[in-house]
């Protein structure tokens, strides 16, 4: 369709493309900024690719709702991210032209690679292209990836999509590069030379005929001297107006038909054409619901984890030796206040989770207390730096952990489910979960007098907010539980868990959010009449194996509650350890079982998966079914599908 | 002392570091041809730098032997790599030069970074620098290091050690950069200006004064145009002779007093100095004992885990889709004949283990199917990519696994014994590991049948040749066990383990390499008269269930054997399943205990982490003690401590 549109059809195509994202994330929230920025360059992809046969590759994969629009997937944009749904990414099972299941950034060139090399080895016939951001090429893996294109000259199309963002403002040499570039007289150099050379080659049909050597004579002139690309193998042009469909479909058509690798530089505008977005594009990168007009968020997200844990080291910054890192997140992991005061102890490294590992352990090793924070699902770039370089060193640095868990709508790529079983297993590390804010604030501190590495894990939302009856402070081991004053900001001992509840019924052994539901879970138990105890576990490594042993030992059934998937997770280490000690004990672990966990509100999968407060309630009174008469549990399941869901 | 001497005394010093090195090298076996290459380069160090003051970092570690020599350890050369000995490695607690403990390539530049910015915040005052080949800069991480540096202008040198090599032979469109550089007229200049520019610095003592910046922009000239390091932010110098000393050290001189971040770009030559190594500086990376004269290892390795892995795949190429990756690892893996062999369908990446992921996700998703050799350790660099890029979207990608397990000499940085734990909790993961070659064969004829992704690790050093009559082919689960004949390659069903004995005392469920030592166990043991089943699992994820369930229902105790840490590896999924089931059977793992194990001999690092033949044998014995009268357990642990330990 697009194929035989005019320029003016074009141009209101994208028009009614704006409107039309808008007032769908408007009600669906999503990835608004850098869709927005990309309608003409997805546009102009469309009319000069076969995007079913083409292969093209989204890197970070969030800026492809344009190309989802054009090939069909309209009529489901309210189901966009939603359990069930069409994706926020490219998936390969919603439609052919979406090539690679794309998430994390910096992958596409070297997965564009593959394809083109395969195309090679197997005869096929089609172009390959990866779209790839400024902020992405800042990624170690990017650049793995144009060094190999580039020295085996692979037939591969790179578009750098440059709007000088990643999700915070763009960091690095590379972006002081394309800055420079973008300064330099190569825009209007490409401009002229694309349309002369367009002009001198003879149109048969929809086909060019002419030789592509030539062409490449021609364009090498509009080479900017000195690029980082030309030293790397590619052929560079532009930088071109990533809003000017027309001339980016020229330049399409000509690259297509060069041999080796070649790089377009297309700059863009992030949020263009909707003034808030325009305005703001860093909090119009992921956004939920919001006011079309105002451009205000309709739900408050509230007090969230970042925001804590951003404030807390703000609080925590009369130690001098502290510094924090980020990698492109400073505003959402909620480091923008603590920038803002201490800019020299403040760095924010780009899409670069393995480079802020290392710099951080060379912090450390001069002396500082480095607090590094990255998502759960990313700071996986780093677990070799984590291992090698802070762990077996036994470096002092302090990994804040974000959206640790489940994250909701983002899907299989971005939940942190799996951190607890990637850093268990590493040694020297301690690994904390805070059940609530206060917890979160005593863990930072504990981490700084450890002086060892640690890693402090909090998921995605709100902060959790206990009822003041659970904030206790004594040892699980002790038995003696005593109400503290909320506000004890005290470090926490290394592997001391503590004791919520006593009870003699089932004991739930909860880790970090799940202390919230397992509280609300065991008041319901309480009401049916099983007695529940409840421990908070705070650390994952060292496991409190005293108190776990003292469970153990009274010979009741455990249910371990996390947030992380079973395999590798909190709730073996319990097994494990009750089974060394000969303790034949029943443990039920609530966890995301072993497989890639979809899209979906948070509440929502919580529910399905059976972690949210009514499952967890049904799987402990199923665990009890044996100590209950069969009309009594009739009732008792009947109240609980009552009870309320928890859902938002 | 080194500062004192004249060039004629320095150079009759790298004479008899050289002798000191390849003599000892020869007894103990290390890394040699990368350390003959940076002896003057290290000597000029020391010269330039106070080394107990400033920090230098020494990229890898495996060329820090000349340093080791030059701070007082020569005396204790005859322990090098060796269990209690000092280290192949700089390590922070062997001596305050060594700064830190490096092992996996590309950190330095990340490293130094931090050490250089905390520098700046503690208000310390030393020199920082990085010493980087150029194999290491085919790595992302050290281009993250780049950027950054770059980006931030940190007061930090960069010495870039250019032999053209990194393991195998370098490859890269940074690699063709620097071989453009070293054509230039970049050395000549550079000369040229140093020495220019040295003269016109008056010297008060020891120390320089003059105007940096005056410095600066003289050398600005010596600046190769188009160089990489400048569109990254760096001061480029060179390149320069990396064999004399003199130049050297006037340019480290020279640049200690410039402030921004410099690289050096010095060329060398490994092998330097020792005709065999230089004729062949690949096998010379890193050996065995040898004799001086012929360059020939004195004990041959046989028959290795890696051949056989290279050689299978050479075996099965007639299936068109085979292509194979290694990462700068060409040889050490076994690939050179497929690499000869098939050379469109062979790629050497680098070191650049996650790009060698993705890359193969994409060759996957283009209809091949890419085997990816990489060693254990140095996979870990690709946890992420191993998850979303390949497993995620269920690529049929084929990761073997090479140096799984213990590595012996390399101590801590390099021992194969996470990937169990990071592997076994990604969904959608088959992992394998062989008993023997025959088994490796048809494991990975079974990933090719499979066509989904798989993990196949196997250990260093020579294949296993168990007795013929342990090459059985039933399924444990079906309890008949019929002698096959070996040469047996058909594909294995996924999940099925293998029983080699039945035997109703223990149960002895053991994991690759391990297989053969059970074997051995079980016979000593059987002589003893403890009756012992023997099951080679095969797969570590699925494990077997049906048949481990069999074993637990039998109510015998289980040993687990692995070589992996006990944390997230085998032997935890063999008792959760166990208490899943509600089997209360008592669970021995053996295996390697959760913290870092360090340099040793294979055999006596198993021995004396109790997983060699001896160790087992007495850990079952113990286990079993109450199964024994007293009397009977002594004369039984007597005969044990008189067998042999199968040192070697």
């Amino acid at each position: 369709m697009i194929k035989g549109m005019t320029d003016r059809e074009l141009d209101l195509l994208t028009y009614d493309i704006r409107g039309f994202l808008i007032s769908h994330v408007a009600e669906t929230g999503g990835h608004l900024a850098s869709n927005l920025g990309v309608v003409e360059l997805t546009v102009a992809l469309h009319k000069a690719f076969d995007v079913c046969r083409d292969r093209i590759i989204w890197d970070v994969g969030h800026q492809s709702y344009i190309h989802k629009i054009l090939t069909g997937r309209a009529p489901e944009f309210s189901t966009l991210r939603r359990y069930g749904g069409i994706s926020g990414f490219p998936k390969t099972n919603e439609h052919e032209s979406d090539v690679y299941n794309s998430g994390h950034s910096s992958s596409s060139i070297s997965a564009a690679m593959g394809l083109a090399e395969s195309r090679a080895l197997t005869g096929a016939d089609y172009h390959v292209a990866a779209v790839i951001g400024d902020g992405a090429l800042t990624g170690g893996l990017a650049y793995e990836g144009l060094n190999n294109v580039g020295n085996r000259q692979t037939k591969l199309i790179v578009i750098l999509n440059d709007n000088e963002m990643s999700i915070s403002k763009n960091t690095g040499s590379v972006a002081q590069h394309l800055s420079r570039l973008r300064a330099s007289q190569g825009y209007q150099q490409t401009k002229h030379l694309v349309k002369e050379s367009m002009q001198r080659i003879p149109k048969v049909g929809d086909r060019m005929v002419h030789s592509a050597e030539r062409l490449k004579e021609i364009m090498r002139h509009a080479v900017v001297p000195g690029s980082l690309f030309e030293a790397l193998g590619f052929t560079y042009f532009g930088p071109v107006d990533g809003h000017n469909i027309r001339e980016l479909v020229d330049l399409f058509e000509a690259v297509k038909q060069l041999d080796g690798p070649v790089l377009l530089h297309v700059v863009t505008k992030k949020g263009k054409g909707y003034r808030n977005a325009e305005k703001n594009p860093g909090r119009f990168h992921g956004i939920g619901p919001f006011d079309v007009e105002t451009g205000k968020e309709l739900v408050s997200p509230g007090r969230t984890w970042s925001k804590a844990a951003g404030g807390a080291l703000l609080d925590m910054a009369g130690d001098e030796r502290i510094v924090a890192i980020s990698a492109a997140m400073t505003e959402p992991v909620g480091l923008s206040s603590f920038a803002a005061a201490y800019p020299d102890r403040f760095y924010d490294v780009g899409i670069a989770e393995a480079h802020a590992v290392t710099f951080a352990a060379g912090l450390a090793m001069g002396g500082l207390r480095p607090f590094v924070y990255i998502y759960s699902t990313f700071l996986q770039r780093a677990y070799d730096q984590i291992m090698m370089d802070v762990c077996a060193q036994n470096l002092p640095v302090v990994f804040m952990i974000d959206r640790a868990g489940c994250v909701g709508n983002d899907g299989e790529t971005h939940h942190g489910v799996f951190d607890l079983s990637y850093l268990s297993h590493i040694p020297n590390l301690v690994v904390m979960a805070p059940k609530d804010e206060d917890e979160l604030i005593r863990m930072m501190k504990s981490a700084v007098t450890y002086d060892r590495p640690t890693a402090i894990r909090y998921p995605r939302g709100r902060v959790c907010r206990l009822p003041k009856e659970y904030s206790v402070t004594s040892s699980a081991t002790s038995g003696v539980t005593s109400i503290a004053t909320s506000g004890d900001f005290s470090p926490i001992e290394i592997g001391r868990s503590e004791r919520l509840l006593t009870g003699h019924d089932v004991e739930l052994r909860a880790v970090g959010k799940m202390v919230e539901i397992a509280v609300e879970a065991a008041e319901i138990l309480g009401k049916l009449g099983i007695s529940c105890g409840l421990v908070n576990e705070r650390f994952v490594t060292p496991p409190d194996a005293a108190s776990i042993i003292l469970t153990g030992q009274r010979n009741i059934p455990i249910v371990t509650m996390e947030d992380n998937v079973a395999k590798g997770g909190f709730g073996e280490t319990v097994t494990v350890l009750l089974t060394e000690q000969g303790c034949p004990v029943r443990v039920l672990p609530i966890a995301w079982p072993d497989e890639f966990v979809p899209q979906g509100g948070v509440d929502e999968l919580m529910h399905t998966y059976g972690l949210d407060v009514a499952q967890v309630t049904l799987r402990v009174t199923e665990l009890l079914r044996h100590y209950q008469s069969e009309e009594r549990m009739k009732s008792l399941l009947k109240k609980i599908g009552e009870s309320p869901q928890g859902e938002d």
